[in-house]
């Protein structure tokens, strides 16, 4: 299993009428949260972009318990339940307040794709190399 | 059941780099799509606030089949197959382009809210009224 | 003089807590009526870009008289004052809600550029040819 | 003179299909600079909201120098050139990239309203006294 965290703090173009963060804008709270997940891994979603890859999203399922509102610093925990196989990857995202509230789940299909043959193709064998040592060995 | 359909065109603010409309915009093509689902029962949500309900959306499942692309004149079909029977409300939506394919399919549940107390309350027996000629005698 | 007239309505993922539009979002009301500007000239902003033309905001002024509000049916005031006669395009645009209340007011300017070379162009011709049937002969 | 900086990473949704942020979302890169420069005043703009004002941009002059980028981290930086009199505050803003080059100029006029009965009042004299130290007694 891999985890990691990231800090956003709610701006208010996020918010909507009813006083809190818009379902909709939930999506990018997960998509910063992926970023980093793939940051920290030594790997910017940008350079595997610049390889020529695209993931684009063909999933999401997000349930929400508790709003998000204005100014919150809220906290995405990004977590890689299983190592991909092939070319999909599957992120589980959970959204905390500052009072560690848990306000939202979320679940993301991404596929990898050749951007220019617009194709799945399987993950980098380098990211997956990377992700690989957070995984135990009867998880591989 | 209670089907309708809208049309939207996708301006450029709604594109990513990919070139393709960003996921978590879709959120918004089925909020126009059940805003005038409502519209067309002779409510506006507009009018729903003004009855001091809100009605948050708990859940959103959306599978992304095609993308969606910049100056596309979508079609959103949003369906009520089920006359709400309590606080919970679920439309099923379909986004098609221009020549017919189906892009995504979305399932979003929201709740009916008092918005001073915020608590659940059941759908307004007026709206429901609204929606009912749609179903079956069987279905009620 | 080039002015075109279009109708937007406002959806909910638009307004803020405030309970009005957010005022960043009201470039997407100038965009959307830029783009339907230059579609009633029988040129889609697509086509332009399919040319390999791109054309970046350069500069843009806004004032915010009266809130727009959720689900107001806006018409956006699409202006071309004068002919474009080199890389350099200005939009005036007025929006305004349905007791026809002038909302805001904005000034855009748009560069014309080759998307491969990244430099400024002239307008193309045929766009030029197009609008110029709008201008008096002494504006020309 | 008060000036403050902060940092904003641009995320994959703030991209258009040109491969740069839509020019429309740099009002959000202004916005969370001004929170900024609030919060470091011991005030944030979530306080001033519940001490029933709101604060409306009823003016933005947006200069795009130059295109920010995805993964971009950006610096916002905020300057109150003036000490506000009345009702009245201007923030000019200048956006950054990491390679220190200035990518836009903003400058946004808001007002200090009374969010009961929609009327403009004078800056909080509490806000004032914050702000005052930074202004040398000749600007006063």
């Amino acid at each position: 299993m891999y985890t990691t965290e990231t800090q956003i703090r709610v701006h208010y173009a996020l918010t909507d009428q009813m006083g809190v963060v818009y379902h909709g804008h939930y999506a990018q709270f997960y998509e910063i949260g992926r970023t980093e997940a793939f940051r920290m891994l030594g790997y910017t979603y940008k350079d595997i972009e610049a390889m020529g890859i695209i993931m684009p999203v063909v999933d999401m399922h997000n349930r929400f318990l508790r709003p998000a509102k204005y100014d919150d610093l809220l906290t995405v925990k990004t977590t890689l339940r299983e190592l991909p196989g092939n070319h999909k990857i599957v992120f589980h995202s959970e959204l905390y307040n500052e009072a560690d509230e848990l306000l939202s789940t979320g679940t993301t299909t991404l596929y990898f794709m050749d951007a220019r043959k617009m194709a799945r193709i399987d993950m980098p064998e380098r990211l997956k190399e990377a992700v690989r040592k957070y995984f135990h060995a009867d998880q591989l």
